[in-house]
């Protein structure tokens, strides 16, 4: 019998997570997963709680990731879960991840992927020899304009690429939130938590899988700029770097959480021989298409002239906003439908498989770790390797 | 022992359908809906088909709506539907509506309430008298930012309201699409299906709903000018008409489905003595608030500023745009609440009862039946009755 | 010797007015025309007060528009004034145009043509008999992304047009300002010196232009509701109107002056069977271009691809935004040309003809005369008819 | 007997040339400057041509700068003209401005000062010795919505700045025009006559001047990765550089002129400690002012409520467009009205003293030079001096 719907546990996401009820939202969206078990909290009481209100079957509510793990796997093959989706802080990223891969659960994993390049490499090894499935929620690259971007540059519409800008400013972190006991503050500020990168963990990991994406081109080199602009604060909240990729373009990074006023708004432009693309996410739905000669194209989602992977991953006829909730579902279908086609032993379609994984992890940790030590350094330019 | 979740049937929304599978995204995206049963086509085959894709069980696949909900009140309280999910087009709206009704079940419907209005007199009747909750899917009144828009009106922020404009152009019936096959252009342009509203039924009674919600205000009075533009069609594929209202105010509503080029792009604007506000479905997180002698203002969603309705209607914090889909999950999600709070004998929320229900779909009958008679007349004007 | 450069005078335009300096800057934008006398104002001082602060020679500042003709007229043909430019309200347009044209003077006059549309006829008749150039300065079609407009129409690019939108709100009328002086106010609302027309002869009118001039076509019928929103005020202020056109399209037109909170809005939309156009006051350099389906396409002013019609109405490359100063200077700049051209017995190019004259003004006072009466009326619709 | 109006004599800006008009419209809009003599080209011909066409006297058209400034210092007081304009490229600005100023003319300079610093800094002792009037024509400090940044930030609306974004994207040399006779591009590519910086200097200094006006800050680092994009061109035409300013505030800088499909999209950003500002050329009358808890708001030109500086340099009532033009005849009017003053004996208003002068012209030229220098090293950061 045909497998329609994934069993999926969750860890992290207990109340107040804005991340984990983005996870459960996104997962669920599409009918092709059910939620069946979790550890949501440190605190027993308040996974309970979750469960309750998830309508989860008290039993499957754990302990920790330990026992969560263990006990399912106890369960029988059609009861159990198939994969665990991973929301916590940075902190605790690592550790229930190689052990779910190591007891036979794929994982879809919230970014950054660990809290330091060297668990990265190591987690990808696991992932590696496990031959499990691993999605990296990078939400960004899950918007069907930023596909069509992708596609046009790798079609070669723009001829070869010279000009990747990326920014993501934010505000929220302009004053001391994390002094005054909001919890989203206090984690991403806490370097036992966080990790070596503030802001370039944060948000700095989505604007360069972006770029990279977006682009279709890998950063050979940066220079980077970072600064802590909030008074006792340890991680860096702003900064700004120069980059070089491989083929020879330039490009300029930017993200900063204490530009006061702006909310979340990431955006890439990339530029070639012919002409240059703009996506912005305050206008998730339009793709800016830019020719040297001619007039300016204007794309859209859910209009019947977009790339087959910019369709595959809308919902509804154009002029029907889609948003982020949907964009981060994109992942969690595509992540959904490789993984039963492969328990179906079908062939999975290509724009399946188009969903962020272990590479861009490595390559977000490495962005974070070479972007903070070149910052503190002299010498202007650091290469960028995994 | 609370309830924390509604079981929903459907009827309607089979393979293909477009706006099948938006009110089961939409019903179940808050973890408050679960869809446990259905009648999906006229062609139980295909039903069963749409069972299988959503994973329900076989035995819960109906094959009319009658065999639906007699089966389902035969069922233990604790297991069967609590409300029914009406999504075919509207000459099938009255009769499943009216039976779910008498039969105990709850009702959310897809606009337009029925195919006559009076028709919609009697299922208004009904729901009086069964005392049922009842929620008539116009989705743009779920916006935050329209429920902003309402706030402030009904707060008195702009004075005296004098002025509303409305307009719905959509561009996707500028040719024959009908007569090519086309299925969801089929029905809409047939009036035994559709109704004596073509545009009129289909969007302009949007717009108008969206006029009366976010003024605040009734028309009293309207002069229309109904066409239709493309050759062999029998209803209305373009249409406006000025209104008038009950307070004096002057206003314009627009609707058509010819013009070429437009997506689905739903405008208000609203002016009173102080001041106005436009909101747009193309940016729909974004409300503008425009003042007499003071710089304009952009209210947005997920903002700490906005009022208890927008905040109630949100999912992410501001910066994450929330699109069609959260709209009408907004519907569904107020309408749940309500429901479960009925259920569990509570109080429901003030902002959980902000959803379209009986009067907003007699009024959307009469506008379209008023609008239709009006265009073929000399006269000038026709008052607004129910 | 070839005349490169057109002396003129102006009647109207002293100290505070708005227009007049508008009037001044925009015939002299190009080196084309030089201001070599005028009567500014019924004060002689007044007059001479300004002819001090423009360097004008003292002995060329007139005490009225009659002394000015007749003592202009005595000059050398190679000192007097070639054409006078009137800027008076409108009920001083008729007597000093008929005056100047009989005179031998051509007339640039601002709109609308006249008081009445009796006037307007009486003048046409002086124009044609007299055989002098005459420009009525609607602004709005002087830009160069409404020249590529119609030009793309002509050209059938949309194929049939069906559908035509226009809408003139402004709320600077919102609050009554006549009644605390306001000198601009004052005379608009003033039947003795605006006309039958309050905000439908101010700017309506345009309206009414800009939608047949973008659009091609002319209008055949109308009905209108027109409003008086500030208490006290005579004239309208306020209204809207459905537009049926010569060719079966059908159309809105929307104009008001107290839509609180709007600067000076005016947007047209045209729609054809094919796709369709967007321009907007706001953003003047853009021409958004709609298909049916294909992407959105943006036109700018400046750029190598847009019409000869376009290119000759703009001075500066791509990206430098040209505003309402150029757009009104435009219609000086071809009015100039094709004056020039025949005084030095040339042949005018042929996008110097095309600035607005004789039957634009006919149409727009026939527009505000046929528009009042038709709001007064209980039968819905009135053919227009010059 | 009170000056009204200043005698302005040009150099440079003779057929084809797309600044020397720019700078002619400009200079006169306002009636305050009338051009009385040149010396348009290299070419006495062309000189002469371009003499007829503005109809000039033919005998105050000149061979060339020398014979220009010693024949008008021969004229009587009253007729002579009181200031230059210089519009050649780059290396033919010191010598003429120079000769001017020590000849008691006052000048007005197209941008950059000079070709090199060195010169810059000869030149700015040459204004200050001679005690003549200079303005430095970085036009887009001239707009309304600029003056109103400043002033905002100024007034200390933000708090203490800590982010600066600039950016300036342009699309036009991305193929190698200079190598097919386009003159405007010739010059610019050519370091004998545009000096060490091509985009850098071209638009780079303008977006530099804009970052340190905008947020009345001065630059202290600059850390820059310049490259050109096009074979066998020697200039960069494509650059960006991280900035630290005196105040601790750090910004980014990115110039580019291969960004194909760009038009002149300048575009300044600023954030304090509570707020920030956006202003962008392709929308210039707005100016989006974001704060960390309130909504946005929307400045606009031509409104009762911003400053006197942006009230001083606007012509027209808000939603008028005001562009490129009217930015750049700000300079004008302000420099104009500011010598008027001296002329006249009079105290000129504060706002009118509001142009760019001898600073803006130095710091632009070091911003060009270290650009470079540093771009070519391998030590990250340079210490910005004059």
């Amino acid at each position: 019998m045909k497998r329609q719907i994934l069993r999926m546990g969750m860890i992290g996401g207990g109340p107040g997570s804005f991340i984990g009820a983005i996870h459960r939202t996104a997962a669920q969206m599409d009918s092709l997963v059910q939620l069946v078990c979790g550890t949501f909290s440190s605190k027993i009481e308040k996974s309970q709680e979750m469960g309750r209100e998830l309508s989860l079957s008290p039993n499957r509510i754990y302990r920790d990731y330990e026992e969560m793990i263990r006990r399912e796997s106890e369960l029988p093959a059609d009861e159990r879960m198939d994969f665990v989706s991973i929301v916590t802080p940075n902190h605790v990223h690592f550790a229930p991840a190689a052990a779910a891969l190591r007891a036979g659960f794929h994982v879809v994993l919230d970014k950054p992927m660990t809290l330091t390049l060297e668990e990265s490499r190591e987690l990808a090894k696991i992932i590696d020899e496990t031959n499990m499935f691993f999605c990296l929620t990078h939400t960004y690259t899950g918007y069907p304009m930023v596909k069509q971007a992708r596609q046009m540059v790798l079609n070669g519409d723009f001829g070869k690429i010279r000009k990747v800008y990326v920014e993501y400013p934010q505000g929220w972190l302009s004053t001391p939130l994390e002094q005054e006991g909001n919890k989203q503050a206090g984690w991403r500020t806490d370097p036992s938590k966080s990790g070596k990168g503030g802001a370039m963990g944060d948000i700095g990991t989505h604007a360069f899988n972006l770029a990279e994406y977006a682009s279709g081109l890998k950063v050979s080199h940066l220079c980077a700029d970072l600064h802590t602009k909030v008074p006792n604060r340890v991680l860096d909240d702003d900064g700004a770097m120069l980059l070089r990729f491989e083929n020879g373009a330039s490009g300029v990074l930017m993200a900063t959480q204490i530009a006061a006023g702006e909310e979340n708004n990431i955006k890439v432009r990339v530029y070639g021989e012919k002409g240059g693309l703009e996506w912005q996410q305050e206008d998730p739905n339009t793709l800016q298409v830019k020719w040297l000669d001619k007039p300016k194209q204007i794309y859209r989602t859910g209009t019947p002239y977009v790339s087959s992977y910019a369709s595959a991953n809308a919902r509804t006829p154009a002029g029907h906003p889609e948003g982020y909730l949907e964009a981060f579902a994109n992942h969690y279908r595509n992540f959904s439908r490789s993984l039963l086609a492969r328990l179906n032993g079908e062939e999975p379609e290509k724009e399946w498989l188009d969903y962020p994984g272990t590479e861009d992890g490595l390559r977000g940790m490495a962005f974070v770790e070479l972007a903070v030590e070149n910052s503190k350094q002299g010498q202007k330019w650091t290469e960028f390797k995994v």
